[in-house]
């Protein structure tokens, strides 16, 4: 398993904007946002590089974890009742950058429509 | 809760073209595409109006079904390897039409950046 960005992030050896933490997730401001709010909301375990590696006997209580916190984060930045898109990539059509799973938030202005 | 049009697809009471269906899950082509592939992952269950409903506690099980039949689907329709993109919006900034929980699944091009 190669090491990504995101793994140094989580061991805090490289900082980031962080927005949430607790024992299985962790999230931060994306360093390239694309709204005036864009969080990354991703798992602390690194073994699962994307959406593909998802399996519901597995993950099912980890997915519901990041989708609370994706809840708690919508909240917290004041997006919650206004709005907010959740994007998962997953390979290379998609412009997937690290491979570790992780849930783009987005808000804070109008989404426009297609989702790229 | 108000019935909405997705509502009337799982009792197959108005057509859709079905890619997907097990207890839990139904899926079927978006009517207005924005990709080769787009694809509409919902709940049977309609009481999940958006992502903002979901629960740690309650969906963690459902949401593990729907991410491993968006998997299912992507090798179906050939986009597992290439790639492929889900979209949850959630709320009026989001652009969300239809008050059911619903994951968009596109791909069978290169998708672009902001996703919208």
């Amino acid at each position: 398993m190669a090491e990504t960005i995101f793994a140094k992030i989580i061991r805090k050896e490289i900082p980031a904007d962080i927005v949430f933490e607790n024992e299985t997730v962790l999230a931060f401001k994306d360093i390239n946002p694309q709204a005036p709010v864009h969080v990354l909301i991703i798992p602390k375990i690194t073994e699962i590089e994307s959406a593909k590696d998802l399996s519901t006997e597995k993950h099912s209580k980890l997915l519901g974890e990041l989708f609370n916190a994706a809840n708690e984060i919508a909240k917290k930045l004041g997006v919650f009742e206004s709005g907010f898109r959740l994007v998962i990539n997953s390979g290379k059509d998609s412009g997937q950058e690290v491979p570790h799973l992780h849930i783009h938030l987005l808000g804070g202005r109008k989404l426009t429509w297609p989702p790229g």
